[in-house]
């Protein structure tokens, strides 16, 4: 279908498209193989099945990370040309060095000294593999320290500095590409939407029929918002100017204004005066110490307990009773959690995520405490009430800060993490393949490893390396963390070089390579992102309410602007809703909200920058025909552009322009400004 | 002599100098005590001494530094908090998780997994500390790899990321009131220098007279060259914003400008042409290429050679032959150091550090062949060859800059290297005070890390981890450097925690924090100087001859500069060498040149922040009475303020302005201009 609809050439043009093709025939061709050979075999193609997966609609995000990671490919690949010669380089030396002694297992042989300067590239052998040269000679010591230094804290930050400084240019560069591509688009929108009458302004009309293509479900009130938040000279019309905020406006979620006043407002006096009280009481600055310290002496006696529990070398059993202390620290955070929620109102208090939180844990703490009477599974809930301490961080401006930031990049931390998973997948079919079919108890007798993977009743402390290996996917997935953690990993390694062959530690060294690429990306991203939210702040210090405009907007609406917005029969209820605040205080306020992303603050950051990549944009339309000018010399020809779809012509020619015109005061005088 | 100097007061004042006080306080009390009892005790003290060390005039670098590293000190103390509590909070989940199996060691008590989580920060212990878990229920994986996966891969990078900042902030801060501090100093300095004649202008006379004080070894025509370099108005007064350029100009050095003709111009015809040739030969681009050719070839054929050596299965004996290929290659290099040292000169040729690197290395290995032939131990140098091929990497602007970046960073490096080992020294004599009287050769029976230290005939692979101790420094030290690598390092603190007591950890656990931070600040230091340096290369791109510029000045002086310059009696012979470029040119030509410091592309990075930097600097000098003023209209005040040390302001008076001004022929027009 993609092939019919795209047509041959530009299908063959698209590399995803193309990659999946020949997936799709190799998949093909092995099914008939099998088919065939009516046997199973070695089936490695499983492990392309994440392409089609990641090709789908709602995994752009992987997409995105997944060629971020592609573009920083060429230069780690530099890095690690020189980090390959260094290695091979040091491994001559070291096997002139250290072959001749005989109990030294790591230098034995050429590619031994290979495997084992690799490893060490990892920390992963460090002692270890020195210490056989250096119970010969001490100065042996000064091989290994420059190894090491040139390596791992020269060659190996370098590296880090490479994604990192790469990585924060394509952010740069992308945020730039989709501003000036923005800029572009608003100028083609605009001179499809000036009439020939006011070839420099657009009306309301032609704004909300534009909106009825962008957003659909765009209400008439929301569109009429939306036009008065972005006409900022009140004029009426929208200037080009005024427009190229369009893509900032779409963004606020739009609703009526809610005066601060608590919600128990409208209750009879008694009542309402109780719960004054609780609110003031919520809201008073020792109420949070209290509970904080509350917290405090919970987490302690836990501590303590634990202690005594543990010092006192009787078994840990699980039936443990339910204690006064747990009773009556579980009552304090329920009377909270009631108390707060009474004060404040329940929108109020779930609007904070950490009050979802306590909420939650109050919750399981309760269920817990009945459960404990009965069976004592739940008891594990009381260690969640520690992590509430966390809140005491918020204290501090730089935690907040951390918090922030980590909401915003949930949707690219999602993305990292599955792309991860996708790696993980590919190995974990590949080495499931491999060796699966071995199995390692007892192995490996006579190598540097067997220790690790011995298992009888002799041994005291059991290692259980056989347990890491490739039965299932779980498992599978196990072993793949701890070789990324690369901690002992070359036991692993090692183990398998000794049970298969010596070509298995190609797919132990390949994934290591793949790891370290990919982590490389993710741990620049998490870099990039919080130097960027700690330098963003620096900018907007002590600018705070700059910072909160960003992301919420105020409008007013007039009693004939509210007959206007909800002019059809069925909104009369809604109108006569508002009859009364219209009345007292003559306008209905309506606010916009919008979720601070990374966009908003890259505006914020680069807003010296900005103009001079905008005014390439405006350069750039100048020389391609048929796109407004943006200087007013030559703006009276823009109206001569028709609209090519017939349909959308029709619904913006038979708007007046004319009837808003009535409405806003301000117009006449706009239009004169215009004419002289 | 110091307290004596400086006074009571300014004394306590100063931090350095009260910390030496208490130390040195300290050490007599502690030599009392030694003399007292006469036996030797336990004497930590000696770890201080490199607070003298470090208080000395050549380690300004160090203490710079270290300053740096206490104030990223803070932000990672706040995220070292969060750390420890998250460990807590692990520790008592882990051990209510884990304690019940009896086959587990590692969460046997509390104060047990508080050691393995906190070994597993550092991942040094990871699979081994899951695997008991994970023999009896495959989920408690799923608590491992969510502890890992927060301290580790996110708490860790946000320290990274929060040292980072700290580091770079700290960096352009410092750069900014250098600047800041540099103008105030020209301001004050140029108001001293003007006189009541001209208030507005410095003569070249007074500028001299600063020179004598500011740069005493300066000679008549360095000043006169730095006085023109500075006047680009070519008026032969400084103006104010001309002399702000002083600190960049002092930096230059100055010798006759050698015009790129070969050094044997002067030789007889036959002669020259045959030179003339090998320069042509040494020039082509074809024969860099064939060396590097036959430097791979050489490499090939070590590698080759080493492998089949190693596959042969023969031990590696020492007394290697000297085959034909190797006279081969060397006599290949010493033919080609020859003809480029006759092609190019030798200046020349000694210029590049890779030449003298080449030239170095083939004097070795001749003298290795030579050796070779007696006695084998000269061997090594033929490994020192294929490090050459790091020159291939230059090709790359990259590498380039990596290189050109190492050599900025050289004396920074070397401080950070000499804050490590000051860091190793003290905790190797708290370590050898502490540990070196336990011998730890088969210790540590029935814990889990047994069979490392154990050392007899019947074991195959010989662990020797009892040579990681404190017996001397130098043994210390390397031990100290296997517990940064942080790999196995849990071995070595098992160890003394077994054979001395449980308390020993702490100092482990203190050495890992304090080698965390350091490290921290190093690796953001890597990263700062390569990320700064890759961002300048993007601000210059394309511009090559602007970053020329700023290490590079030429000047040329006239027949009647040059006597004025070589006035004195002695300096005829001089004058006499120059008449005969004097006579065919009309002009003398110099050049300066001037390192490429990271303060020259930190001004060239910062361009477009320093105004704003610098205005504040005039606001500031605007308040304070007694500064000159840069504003035009309040200048003529600026004469009337006198020099204080009546010395100097005699040698500035008795210059007669007038002097230089009928040296220069554009001055009289450039006094029309002012008075305009």
């Amino acid at each position: 279908m993609q092939l019919r609809w795209l047509g041959f050439r530009t299908f063959l043009q698209h590399k995803r498209s193309v990659v999946k093709l020949v997936t799709w025939v190799v998949m093909i061709i092995e099914a008939v193989v099998v088919i065939v050979r009516n046997l199973t075999h070695f089936r490695v193609t499983r492990a392309l099945r994440p392409i089609f997966l990641v090709d789908s609609r709602y995994l752009g995000g992987v997409r995105r990370f997944l060629r971020q990671i592609l573009q920083s490919v060429p230069p780690i690949l530099e890095v690690l040309a020189v980090l390959f010669f260094i290695l091979i380089i040091f491994t001559t030396l070291g096997f002139y060095l250290f072959s001749p002694n005989q109990q030294n297992p790591y230098f034995s042989t050429f590619e031994q000294g290979f495997v084992s300067l690799y490893v060490l590239l990892t920390t992963a052998n460090f002692p270890d593999v020195m210490m056989p040269a250096y119970a010969v000679s001490r100065w042996s010591a000064a091989f290994f320290i420059t190894f090491l230094a040139i390596s791992l804290y020269f060659i190996m930050n370098l590296m880090l500095a490479v994604v990192f400084v790469v990585f924060s240019d394509i952010e740069k560069d992308k945020f730039r590409k989709l501003l000036v591509h923005k800029r572009k688009a608003c100028q083609f929108a605009f001179c499809l939407l000036v009439t020939r009458s006011q070839p420099t302004h657009i009306p309301f009309r032609h704004f909300e029929g534009l909106l009825k293509f962008f957003r659909p479900n765009t209400s008439h009130r929301d569109a009429y918002l939306m036009f008065k938040a972005l006409n900022r000279s009140e004029s009426g019309l929208l200037s080009l100017s005024e427009f190229y905020n369009i893509y900032e406006i779409c963004g606020f979620r739009w609703k009526t204004y809610q005066p601060p006043d608590p919600w128990f407002n409208e209750f009879p006096n008694p009542l309402r005066g109780c719960f004054y009280l609780i609110r003031r009481l919520v809201l008073w600055k020792w109420f949070d110490f209290f509970i904080y310290a509350v917290i405090i002496v919970n987490a302690l006696a836990l501590l303590v307990n634990t202690i005594i529990l543990s010092s006192s070398g009787k078994p840990v059993t699980y039936d443990l009773h339910v204690t006064w202390d747990q009773i009556f620290f579980v009552v304090v955070y329920a009377v909270e959690a009631i108390l707060k929620m009474s004060g404040l109102g329940l929108s109020c208090y779930f609007h904070s995520g950490w009050n979802v939180y306590d909420f939650i844990v109050t919750i399981l703490s309760v269920a817990g405490i009945i459960a404990e009477t009965f069976a004592s599974s739940f008891f594990y809930v009381v260690i969640l009430r520690p992590l509430r301490l966390l809140r005491l961080f918020r204290m501090r401006k730089r935690y907040r800060d951390v918090f922030q930031t980590l909401v915003i990049l949930t949707p690219r931390i999602m993305s990292a993490i599955v792309v991860i998973i996708i790696t993980y997948y590919f190995f974990a079919i590949i080495g499931m393949e491999l060796f699966s079919k071995y199995d390692m108890k007892n192995c490996c007798v006579n190598t540097t490893v067997e220790q690790f993977y011995k298992y009888d009743n002799t041994t005291v402390y059991v290692d259980y390396y056989f347990l890491n290996n490739f039965d299932n996917l779980f498992i599978a997935g196990v072993t793949l963390f701890e070789l990324t953690v690369v901690n002992n990993w070359f036991i692993i390694m090692e183990g398998y070089a000794a049970v298969t062959s010596e070509w298995s530690r190609l797919y132990f060294m390949l994934f290591y390579l793949v790891m370290m690429v990919v982590m490389s990306v993710v741990v620049a991203f998490i870099l990039e992102a919080f130097t960027f939210r700690m330098e963003y702040n620096q900018t907007v210090q002590g600018d705070k309410d700059r910072d909160e405009e960003n992301v919420r907007i105020s409008i007013e609406l007039t009693k004939e602007e509210m007959q206007f917005v909800y002019s059809s029969a069925a909104d009369i209820p809604v109108l006569q809703q508002y009859a009364n605040t219209l009345e007292t205080q003559g306008v209905v306020r309506y606010e916009g909200f919008r979720r601070r992303t990374r966009v908003i603050l890259q505006r914020r950051m680069y807003r010296d920058e900005i103009p001079g990549w905008l005014l390439e944009a405006d350069t750039q339309c100048q020389d391609s025909p048929g796109l407004p000018n943006p200087h007013p010399a030559t703006r009276g020809s823009v109206g001569s552009i028709r609209i090519s779809t017939p349909a959308r012509e029709e619904t913006l020619q038979q708007t007046p322009p004319s009837y808003f015109g009535t409405l806003n005061p301000n117009n006449s005088t706009d239009s004169e400004i215009n004419e002289t």
